[in-house]
């Protein structure tokens, strides 16, 4: 897996936009809970579980053995500017892990979103004041950095965020008080949510207030999967274990990802609140693919029928939606899905760069480039050409001119 | 809707490998039940209904008004034939339609599954003698059909068969035997299969003398969702219900696909019968745009290392089990997914044109050219150009080739 550019920095800006960490305020709100999701510290000092997932809880199986290992990658951020370094990476939008905060009690959601954000956007000014440092050191010795000699660890990368919102809070005023603050901030560059929104869906007419305020202040939604689909879906409990985490993370993730924004569409959020920006993880799940099903299903179907219908339909085509309203990111792993994507997406600027870390590590657990993140690189190379418009855009040019990195 | 080539026929072979019928006998078998899947006769002589969901069983509702009533293009072939003509579709290979013979008692599988399947061919066999009685007279006459005259209607249209197989059957000898009997009719060209198997999925070890059936007669099997989802996946049954049929129609059914193709993959099938070839209803669920994913979760799953890992995984890359064990058909709806779908299956020589006939009727029921079926053909003509090479090949060419139709 060792690539050429191992190392070493760039001409151009590569923007990871799909990137996790969960900063210490989160990992402590985990370690104070006893139910999922929650962190659970052996009293003989064994590794702490992180124990996410209701299925992950299984009572027959013993604490410390649940769920997985809370590994050093999910909170280090120098083992973040490590892992960017050897994938020649120069900016991350670090966001939140699932499951976000939909669990807490509505009295604490607001505090905690807050705290959390605070501390993201903390990680993110020290990074840019390092980097500043090292910027303006190299300049003053005489360092040319765009001729791609290796940099000093830690120094150069750059840091956004996307914040997390207090969504079980019992007055949806608090969300948007929270997305205007939010916007307030030096580093943070949008928000991430999951599927569940207050708990009913995202085709729920209570959000009506948080997407006003998101396109208001024109504040960028990453949709990202955790729930995947129940085991039946996959033949039950058995069939799944005996595939490891395949099914839930290769097809539930995706379709969990599919029906969040299929419903969005179907409610008319779209029609309601045209400027409002949703990237979608994992290149829309399976949106691109299924896009002309969904259309066709929809004019098939009686009850949206203009003359006759009982429930108003969507009325933007979901290949518009796709073009005005969504962004994909490009971890799909391959240029079939790839180039899907930005047939889908109506052209390569709306598709942009990420690599799903820390999650999806070598196993063999050696110091290489991770296979993961190479075959998103190759997928984008293969597509377009190393090097190409096509491909800088993707890898980076996007995520800047979107997302306003420069600043 | 009006095209500028209905009624005519093309000068080129235009097959639809996705079109469903409910023979007499069928019916009669649905007619004879009283629980899921039933056909439901009202003693005041109103429209039968079609049950075929359990979630059409609804005690609430009166029975007349549960499933949908049974509709006449369901069964009459001279429907079949008309929606050819204006479709310019040459050839059919019909199937039966969901959910096939998977409920039947043990003892009755046979039987019904013989039944069935021949008439399926006797169907068959009088049209090709019609549409040779109909040749050989214009011929005679010095008619010229190659020049696109419109020609009368239920003639000159040819059409083969999908089988279907008696899984319930309490001895998977009983199923090989029918394969091998289908294999020796001369216009059944395959069989058709839902998700379930045996009742315990396509992985299910159980399976392998019906793979090494179909793999030693070479028979194609097409392989068609019913079941969808679990209603939880999409948010439960209020949900589903607000949106008609297009969650379980649109997301579910391509789903329940990828699902039980993924688990085929994953359990080593095409390992095992590396000649098996499958037809993916609806250009394979999801499975083109997501093959890179389950590539990726597969070589990150612990399970599957080689050393280490306690159970086998796969050993073909999905990507050559999409080249070598798999074609789609084309009723994919847009050209983003056509696309897809070819890039996916490595050539456009493993796509085919269908039309999902007697499904998704145009809902204000003029008598024009289909939107489900115009927006397949405009895919095809759109990604590849009216006329190309790739669409004769998608539109007829590879259908005749594969499922040898000439004769």
């Amino acid at each position: 897996m060792r690539e050429a550019n191992q190392g070493q920095m760039p001409t151009y800006p590569i923007v990871d936009i799909h990137t996790h960490v969960y900063p210490d305020s989160y990992l402590n709100l985990l370690r104070s809970r006893t139910t999922v999701p929650y962190i659970y510290g052996p009293p003989d000092g064994s590794p702490a579980r992180l124990i996410i997932l209701s299925s992950d809880d299984n009572p027959s199986i013993p604490k410390e053995q649940r769920g997985r290992p809370v590994d050093s990658t999910y909170s280090d951020i120098s083992l973040k500017l490590s892992f960017m370094r050897k994938h020649s990476i120069t900016t991350s939008v670090i966001s939140l892990a699932n499951p976000w905060l939909d669990f807490l009690p509505a009295q604490d959601a607001s505090h905690w979103a807050e705290r959390i954000n605070n501390d993201l956007e903390s990680i993110c000014a020290e990074q840019h004041a390092k980097a500043k440092a090292s910027r303006s050191n190299s300049a003053s010795s005489g360092a040319n950095t765009s001729t791609g000699e290796t940099l000093p660890l830690n120094e150069y990368y750059s840091l956004f965020a996307f914040g997390a919102l207090p969504l079980s809070a019992p007055d949806p005023n608090v969300i948007v008080n929270e997305i205007s603050r939010l916007a307030s901030l030096k580093f943070i560059r949008g928000v991430i949510m999951g599927t569940s929104g207050l708990g009913n869906g995202l085709d729920d007419p209570a959000l009506d207030p948080v997407w006003a305020g998101l396109e208001r202040t024109q504040t960028l939604l990453f949709l990202h999967p955790h729930y995947g689909l129940p085991n039946d879906a996959f033949g039950g409990d058995e069939t799944v274990e005996r595939y490891g985490h395949v099914l839930p993370l290769a097809l539930g993730f995706p379709l969990e990802t599919t029906i969040a924004v299929t419903r969005m569409y179907l409610a008319g959020v779209f029609d309601r609140f045209p400027k409002l920006g949703i990237l979608l993880a994992h290149s829309g799940g399976t949106l691109p693919f299924l896009a002309g099903r969904i259309e066709s299903c929809v004019a098939h179907e009686r009850k949206f029928l203009a003359n006759g219908g009982n429930v108003a339909g969507p009325r933007t085509s979901i290949w518009d939606v796709l073009k005005q309203n969504i962004f994909l990111d490009a971890v799909i792993y391959g240029e079939v899905g790839l180039k899907a994507a930005v047939h889908g997406a109506g052209s390569v600027d709306r598709v942009l760069f990420g690599t799903d870390h820390p999650f999806f590590p070598p196993l063999d657990g050696k110091d290489e480039q991770w296979l993961s993140v190479v075959t998103n690189r190759r997928a984008i190379d293969g597509a377009f050409g190393a090097e190409s418009d096509a491909a800088k855009a993707i890898l980076g040019g996007n995520a800047v001119r979107i997302l306003n990195l420069e600043s």
